[in-house]
C-alpha cells in the first residue's frame, strides 16, 4: 500500500485537459459491461458487447444501471462517454484512478468518484480501488477498475429479487446504495484493522519487541491512507444532500443522511484507532528504555559490589615485605568475613534505596 | 472498554437500508416497555404487553412517554415503530448500539441519539448505553439496551409526584428532562475519574511505578472515549435549540442552552484530564529517568574510586625483583596512605562538581 | 487549585432544573447585601437586612446596584431573585459556582458569568471567585461567592466621588465598569506569574534541579486553569458589543471593544507564558541529561585509563618460573614508564577527540 | 534551496510602492519577449524587438500570448506595462520575484502569481521560478524570471498544430492551460521526491546510518517549502472559480475546477509525505537507540560475567601465609571449577531473563 | 526582549477608563511634536511647540502629517486629542505601549495600532515600539514612543521632494505609506535573523556545542516575539480594505491589498523560521546522544577488551602450590598468546557487528 502514495502522473503532464490516458496499474484482463435495466415490475440484465448498442440504453423511462468493470480500453470508454454525453474532464478523471473522493455538478449528471477497500482474505494488505458513479436522470454509470470481486453484489441481489425499496425508487436511490454498500464495507476493514490493533497492544505489554515498532508504523501508515481515503467523501456525501440538483429527489435525503452518519462514524474510528496508535508508541518505547534501565541496573549493582571486594583481594596480593596482616593466623579468615561484610552491606544498602 | 472502538457491524454489509439487525451485545434478557402517561393533574403508569395497544397511546392530548428497556426484540420494536410512524432508518439506528450522538429531524418527530454513562461501584470500569430519544407532538419514546438501571428515576419521581414544572409542561420538557438526566450524570462519573487522576497523581510524586504508565494510558483512552461520546452532543443540543421546529416550544429553549453549557462544562474537564494526564506522563518519565541516572551516577562514583586503588593494590602485587618499595619498612603504611588519599581527593572533586 | 477541576455536582444529579443546590465551599460566613442607588446628583448607599425591602428598589429611576456577597443563604437568594423577576436557571446557576464565563439574554436582563482572580499576598496560591452579574434596564445585581475582599472597591470609589463618567452612565457602563475591574485584575495576576515564570527561566540554567519540573508543571497547570477562566470571556465581551439587546446602549459599545482588547491581551500573554513554559521543559530536561552525560563520560574516561593499567599491572604479578622481565634490574621502572605512557596516550586522543 | 526562505527585500524598504527595483537573482542575461497571436483559424508567432510595437498587440479581436523571460531589464518591463495599461504595484510585484501565489482582480486585467518548479536532471535539487500572468480581454502576458526551459512548451505546441480546443477557446481558457502546465508539473516533481522518501525509508530499515538525519531533514524542508507554493495556490484556482469576473468564461469553470482537484492532490500528498518523513524520523530515533542499548548490553553482560571471576583469581592471589585451600593438590582445577561453574551460572541466568 | 512578554498594567488596574498614565519604559526626554502639512503644490514643516495652535492645524484642506515622539507628557497629549477630538479610550491607548496591533472605527477617524521593530546595529537585539497613527479625514497624527530613530524617513523625503503620488493623493494614502513603511522594514529584521539561522544550523551540524541549544531557545522566544507582534497586523490592514469608511478611497484599496501581502510573506517567512528551528532542535539533540553514543561505545569497548585480559593475568597470580602451567617454559609466551588472541577475537567480533 505504501507505493500507492502517488501514481504515475508524470506521462500526463503536458498533454491537454481531457486527453484520455489510463493513469494507474492495470487491473483487468478485459473491459466488461454489464447492464442492468429495471422498473417497478421488470427487471433485464444484459452484457453490454456492442457498444454501438449503448445508444439504445438511453431515453428509457426505466432505470439503467451500467456496470463497467476495467477502465484500460479507452477507445471503448470513450464511445460510452460519447454516448452519454459525458465531459471530457469525466473520462479524464475516470481513468486517472488516483483520484481522491469528490462530487461535480455537470448540470445534467453528477460524477462522483469513491475509493473501494478490498482487504485480502489471506494477508491483512488493503487495495484500493477507484469507483467513479455518473448519476444522471434515470441511469447510473458505476466505472471500476476491474479488480476481481466488488462490493456491490448485495445491491445486485436486491435489484433483481425485487424486494425492499431499491426497484421503487429511481437512480438516485440506487447511487444511494451503491455509495451505502461501499461505506459498509469500510466498517469491515476496519473491524479487520481493529483486529489487528488489539492484538497488537497485548503483545506489547507482554514482550516489547522491536518488531512491534514497525507494526505501528505501518498500522499508523495505513491509517494515514485510510483517511485520505474517507476523509473527502464527507464532503462528498453532505454535498449529495445539499445539493439543489434535480436529480436527487428529496426522500433520498433522508437515506444520505444516514450515509453521512456512517462516514462521520467510519472517521471517528480512524482517528480513535490513530490515538490508539499514538499512545501505544509511547508505551513501546517507555518499555523497552524500562527494560534495558532495569537490566543496566541490574548488572552494575553486581559489578559495583565486586569492584571493592577485588580492591581488597588485591590489598592482600601486594608483596611487601612488612605486611603484619599476611603473617596473622586468621588473616585469611578475616579478609573472607570483611569482604562477606561489605558485600552483604552494599546489598542492604542497594535493597533499602531500592535500587535493586 | 477497550473493545467499544467498533462493534460488529459486519453482519449488517450488504443488507438493504432499514433492515433491522440488532448490532451490539445483548443486554437485556427480556424487552419491556413501560408507559407513563400525564397531563397537569393525572398521571397513569402501565407497562405495555400486548403491544397491538400502543396504537391506543397515539392522538391522546396528554403527554405520553413510552420508555422501552431492551433492543433485541426486532418484532416487538417493529410494531412500536409503525404505530408511532418512525421511518425505518429510524429503527435501523436504534437497533445499531454503537451510534455517536446525532439529532435528526423527520418532520413529524426528532430522533436523538445520547450516550448513557454508568460506572460500576465495585470496579472503576465505566460502561456506556444507547438511548434513543423520539420527541414527537405529545409522545416521548425512549429505548435503552436494557442494561439494569438507568439515570431517568429522578424524572419518573418528578412525574409521580407532580411537583416542579414537568407535569405542567409538554413533551418536548419531557425530552429535555431525560436529556439532562443523561448529562447531569456525566458529572457523577467524572468526579470518579478525578479522583482517579489525583490519586494517580499523588501516587507519581511518591513512587512512580511502572505500572502508573498503564493507568494513564488506562486513563487516557477513556478520555479519547469520553470525547467522542460527549462532544458531538454539544451539536445535538445546540441542533435543538435552534431548530424551527415547532416540536420544540420557546420556553424550553432556555433549559437547552442550560444543557448546552452543561455540555460544555463536561467537554472542557475531560481536556483539562487530557492535558493533565499529558502532563502527568512528562512527570513520568522524567521521574524514571531521574531516578536511573542517580541510581547510575551513585554505582559509577564508586565503581570510579575503586578502579584506581586497584590499580594502586596491583601494582605492589607485581613480582620484579627490584622494587625498592616493597623492601621498606613503611612500605605498605605508605600504600595505605595513597590509597586513601586517592580515594578522599576523589570524593572531595566529585563533591565540588556535585556530581554525587 | 488542583482540586478546582470539578465542583461536587453530583449532589445535584436527579434534581429539578432551577432546583437551588449551593454547589461549591462556603466562603463567607454571612450573606452580605449592599445597595448603592445613584443617579448623576446623587447617591445614597444602603444594606439590605430586610429582604422584603428589596422590592422597592424596582422600578425607580436611578441607578440601582446590588452587590450580594455569599452565596449559601438560599433562600435569601431565592427573595432577591423573585423581587427582580429571574428565571429559576438563573438563580441555579448563581449558586453553581463552577461555571464557566458565560452570557445569556432573557430579555429583560442579561446575565453574565465572571471569574474573579486572587492571589494571595504571602503565598503563589491564585484562588477563584465565581461573580454572577445580572444587568437590567436600570439596576446591576452582582453576586460573589463572599470570599474576603473583592476588585470592585475602585469601581464603589467612582460612584461615591462622582468623579468621571459613571454617574452620568447608565446600569450598562456599570456592568462595563465591574467587568473592566475583574480584566484589569488578571493583569496583576499575569504579573506575579510573569515573575515567577522569569525566576524559575534563570535559576533553570543556573541550576537545573528535579524541583524546577515541578514547578514548570506547577505553573503549566496554573496556565490551563487560567485559559479555562479567561478564553470564553472574550465571547461573552463580544457577544455584549454585538447583542442588539436595547439594554447596552450605543457609547458603551466602545468601552467594551476596549475590555475585550484587554481579554486578548490577557489571553496572548498566557499563550506566551505556555510557550516559554514548553520551551523551559525542553531546556530542562537537557540540561539534565547533559549534565548526566557529561558526568558518565568523565567517570568512563577515568575508568578507561585505568583499566588498562591494572592489566599491566596484572601480567607482573603472574607467578610464572620463567618470566625475563622480572628479573631485569630495570624492569619495575619500564612498567612506570610503559604505564605513564599508556595514560598519557589515551589522554591525549580523549582530549583530541574532544570526549574530555 | 535553504537560502531562499527570504529574497533580499532590503533595497525596497523605503521606496515608495511601484518602484521598480528587481530582487532576486538575476537568472536571465538578455529579456526576450515572444508573442504568439491565434484565433481559431490562424497562429501567427513573433519575437518582440521593438518594445513599441507593443501597442499593435492590443485592441486585436484574437488572443495574442506575450511570453517574457528574464526580469532583470526594468525599462522594458515598465514600457510593456504601459502598454498594457498595467497598475504599479503589478509591475512592483512582478519584479519582486518571492511572491506567494496569489490572485489580485485588477478590473480590466487579472493579475496572478504561481510558482514554477524545476527539478536539475543530475541533482535532486528543486529550483523555484516565479510566473506572473496577466490575463485581459483577449490577451495574457506571462512572465517568468528567465531560468533555462520552462513547462509551457506542450501549450505552445497546442497552439501551433491546432488540434483540441485551445485555438477555438478565449484568452482565460489559454491562462488555465498556463496554470494547469505548472500544476501538472508539481506531480513529476513530487514523484521524484517520493522517490527519494522510499529510498530513504528502505535504508532506514536497513541500515539507520546518522545520515539519514540529515536526509529527513532536507526533504522536510523542502517539504515546508513546496508547502509554501502550492497551499496558496488552492486559494487563487477556487478565486478565479468563484470570481464574477467577465473575463473569466463559464465554460472554464470545469476546467478550473479540474485544477482545483489536481492542486487539492499535490497538496495531500505532500501532507502525507510529511507525516511519512515524521515517522521516519520517530522510526530512525529509536533504531539508534535500540542499537546502542542491544550494543551495551551485550558489552554489559560480558563486563558483568568477567568482573566475580576477576575476584576469584585474585582471592587466591593473596600472599596470607595460612591459606589451606592453596596446598590443596586439585586447589587449582577446583578455583577452575567454581570459575566456570559461576560463568555457567550467569549465562543461564542472563538468557533465562532474556537480557543477552 | 524577555522581559517585554507583560509590561507593568497594574497601576492602572482601578482607575476610570480612559485614565491617562503611562505604561511602558519611557524612551524619549522630550515631547517632540513635528507637523507636515502639504498639497500637491505646497509643504510646509514646522515642529507644533506651543501646542494651543495645534487647533489650527484642523480644518484645513491640505493633508496634515502631526508626528509625536515620546509618550510620558501625559498634558500635552491630552491638549492634542482634545484638539482633535479624539475618544479618552484612543489616549489611553496611546499610553499603553504594549497594545496588539488592532484598528479601532471612532466614526471621524480610524485609530490603528502598530509595532515598529528596529535591531540595534551592534547588537542582534531586536526592540520593539508602539506607533498609534489616528487616520482622519485629513490629518494623520502618528505618536511613538519615542525611542532614538523611525523607519519614515523615506515617507518623509517623498514629502518634501514630491516625486510619486504622496503627495497628490490624500490622507488615507499617507496612512498606508506609514504602515507600508513599518512592514517594510519587517522584511530587514527577517533577513537579520535568517542570516542567525542560516549561521546557527550550519554550526550545529559542524560542532552542536550546548550553547547552541540557548540560542535555538532565544531565536525561537524572538519568533514568539514577532508572531504576536506581526499575526494581529494582518487583521488590521485586511480591516482597512473591508472597511466600508468613506475615509478610505478605494484607489488606495490595492496598496492595501499590496501591504497585505508583504504581512502574509512576513508571517509565512516566521512561520518557516519556526519550523527550521524545531527541525533543528531535533537536530541538535539527536547530534548531542549521538556523540555521547560514539564515547560511550568505544570506551565500553576497550574496558570490555580489557576486563577479561586481566582475568586472564590474575589465574596466573594465584598462589596454588601445584599450578603445572607456572612451571612450563614457554607459560608466560603462552599466556601472551592466549590474550592477545582472545584480545584480536573480540576486536574482530566487534568490527563485524559494526559496533566499533
Amino acid at each position: 500500500m505504501a507505493q500507492a502514495v502517488l501514481k504515475k502522473r508524470s506521462k500526463k503532464a503536458g498533454l491537454p485537459p481531457g486527453a484520455l490516458v489510463h493513469i494507474g496499474e492495470r487491473k483487468a484482463e478485459v473491459m466488461k459491461a454489464s447492464v442492468m435495466d429495471y422498473d417497478e415490475k421488470n427487471c433485464s440484465e444484459t452484457t453490454l458487447t456492442d457498444l454501438d448498442l449503448c445508444i439504445s440504453l438511453r431515453g428509457k423511462p426505466s432505470v439503467t444501471w451500467v456496470d463497467i468493470e476495467g477502465v484500460h480500453d479507452i477507445q471503448a470508454l470513450e464511445k460510452i462517454g460519447l454516448c452519454f454525453g459525458l465531459h471530457p474532464l469525466v473520462m479524464e478523471d475516470i481513468l486517472n484512478t488516483d483520484q481522491r473522493p469528490k462530487i461535480e455538478d455537470y448540470g445534467d449528471y453528477l460524477y462522483i468518484v469513491l475509493r473501494m477497500l478490498t482487504s485480502g482474505s489471506e494477508t491483512d494488505e488493503i487495495s484500493s480501488e477507484q469507483v467513479s458513479l455518473i448519476l444522471g436522470e434515470n441511469f447510473v454509470i458505476s466505472v471500476q477498475e476491474g479488480a476481481k470481486g466488488d462490493v456491490f453484489d448485495p445491491v445486485r441481489n436486491r435489484i433483481r429479487n425485487g424486494k425492499g425499496q431499491l426497484r421503487k425508487l429511481g437512480a438516485d436511490y440506487l447511487a444511494y446504495s451503491l455509495i451505502d454498500a461501499v461505506v459498509d464495507n469500510y466498517f469491515i476493514i476496519l473491524e479487520k484493522i481493529g483486529e489487528r490493533v488489539e492484538w497488537l497492544e497485548e503483545t506489547l505489554v507482554s514482550n516489547p519487541a522491536p518488531e512491534a515498532l514497525h507494526l505501528i508504523h505501518n498500522l499508523k501508515r495505513e491509517m494515514i491512507y485510510l483517511r485520505k481515503s474517507v476523509w473527502p467523501l464527507r464532503e462528498v456525501v453532505s454535498g449529495m444532500q445539499r445539493r439543489d440538483s434535480t436529480l436527487i429527489r428529496e426522500s433520498t435525503g433522508y437515506y444520505l443522511r444516514d450515509v453521512y452518519d456512517h462516514t462521520i462514524q467510519v472517521i471517528d474510528t480512524i482517528e480513535t484507532f490513530r490515538d490508539m496508535l499514538s499512545g501505544m508508541l509511547d508505551i513501546y518505547l517507555s518499555s523497552i528504555s524500562n527494560r534495558t534501565n532495569a537490566v543496566m541496573k541490574v548488572l552494575t549493582v553486581i559489578a559495583t559490589i565486586f569492584i571493592p571486594l577485588t580492591w581488597i583481594v588485591g590489598i592482600y596480593g601486594m608483596n611487601f615485605k612488612n605486611m603484619p596482616e599476611l603473617e596473622w593466623h586468621y588473616g585469611y579468615l578475616a579478609s573472607w568475613v570483611a569482604m562477606i561484610g561489605v558485600a552483604l552491606g552494599m546489598v542492604i544498602y542497594f535493597k533499602k534505596k531500592k535500587w535493586w
